[in-house]
């Protein structure tokens, strides 16, 4: 891509890959995975060091994420709009619905989650705002994908063997997406989970995100295997509120 | 710094500046803060709009943190050992002192919140994960100031008329936390609220952490302004319990 740096758009595959990975990955490991030269490599990460992106630890040598990114991570979040405007309207869907809310906006490919509220109840869950969830798979995914401009296909990738592996299938589904206004999956990312999600717009009605709740299949869903009505009038009901607040009608 | 790379550090410089202003910068004023030529400024800005790193609002152009940051954030989070040592003593201290917990680690001389437990009551409560404290003014900070090995002074800014804002006074603080094996401040970052904290300790008995729990005075605090001992022990059991897992003993 013409005008761009180099060296940053190196340093930024280290950090992907230092996510990626187990945690900690030594130099000439990073060198390898990015095809680099070592010495290339090792200024980019006394560079990342000394900004606090990576931190190298003290007995192995080995670099892992530093925590200028947890600062900068929590710094988007409390200015990204979609989340501010969203968060109100989470926690009473959470409590109409009694599932978990999940907010999600694309990111190169993926769902990366914005915003989430805990099932009401005393069960252990564990935070899911910063996870990448995949677009085919999963109901927050599905509204993504259906109202997106263009972008690149995602890979399909089976997660169960309910998973829309197929693109022609895939691309029925997202049709059923536009015309209803709301998305489904049951099973497909997670045996025995379903969700249901619905778009959130932004000024002009472009689709800025998704909100929607998951839980057991049948909590979810009725028994022919598709979601209840009163959920999915309730995940629409607070997407077009957070809507409402975004300016979408105006 | 010598073997550095420029261009990383001044997109790093880019993304601080975002993450410290009020959300939306155009290309002008990130240029002019950082004194640069706004033909440099653009293409590390394209390169890390790229990146996921900043995104433009398509409306007004101006540039703004992006949701990469915040993957890299809760990546940086998963992998901290600190923070996946601390979890399971966080709980149980803020049962049984009835009190908030944080975790807090070193970042370029301010205190890196790791973790947060909420009081466990009803009351509303903001996660601060991620946030950035004083050193001199927190308990947190006291702890990680007294047994750190060096790095700059921090600037002794006021947050309240019993911050302490002379050094001599802030040595004499830091040696009786050194003396006692924990620290405490009563609101002197926050009018109405006091803290206590005890440092984590890994290999070797280095200091790379601290743990403490806060709340209103009345509470934390004895009829003399000191800390409750009861509380005072459960922070440093919960702070030797970590420090046991991180292999402090071995």
């Amino acid at each position: 891509m013409p005008g761009t740096v180099q060296a940053i758009e190196r340093a930024a595959a280290i950090l992907r890959t230092l996510a990626g990975g187990p945690g900690r990955l030594g130099l000439s490991e990073i060198a390898r995975t990015l095809d680099l030269a070592k010495g290339t490599t090792h200024g980019i990460l006394r560079t990342l060091q000394l900004v606090g992106f990576v931190e190298q630890d003290r007995v192995s040598g080995q670099y892992q994420l530093g925590g200028a990114l947890l600062h900068l991570g929590s710094s988007y979040l409390d200015i990204n709009e979609l989340r501010s405007r969203s968060i109100n309207w989470a926690d009473p869907l959470a409590a109409r619905s009694g599932e978990a809310v999940r907010i999600g906006t694309c990111l190169s490919g993926q769902v990366l989650v914005v915003h989430h509220v805990f099932r009401p109840d005393d069960t252990f869950q564990t935070l899911d705002v910063g996870a990448l969830l995949p677009l085919h798979a999963t109901a927050l995914g599905k509204v993504l994908l259906a109202y997106r401009a263009g972008g690149p296909v995602p890979d399909l990738e089976p997660f169960t063997r309910l998973t829309l592996t197929d693109p022609r299938a895939l691309t029925g589904a997202l049709e059923a997406v536009r015309d209803a206004g709301w998305a489904y999956e049951v099973e497909e990312f997670l045996l025995g989970q379903a969700a249901v999600a619905a778009p959130i717009r932004s000024y002009g009605g472009l689709v800025v995100g998704a909100i929607g709740i998951s839980g057991p299949v049948d909590r979810i869903c009725d028994s022919r295997y598709r979601p209840r009505p009163a959920l999915v009038t309730y995940v629409r009901d607070a997407a077009r509120a957070i809507s409402r607040d975004l300016g979408a009608g105006r």
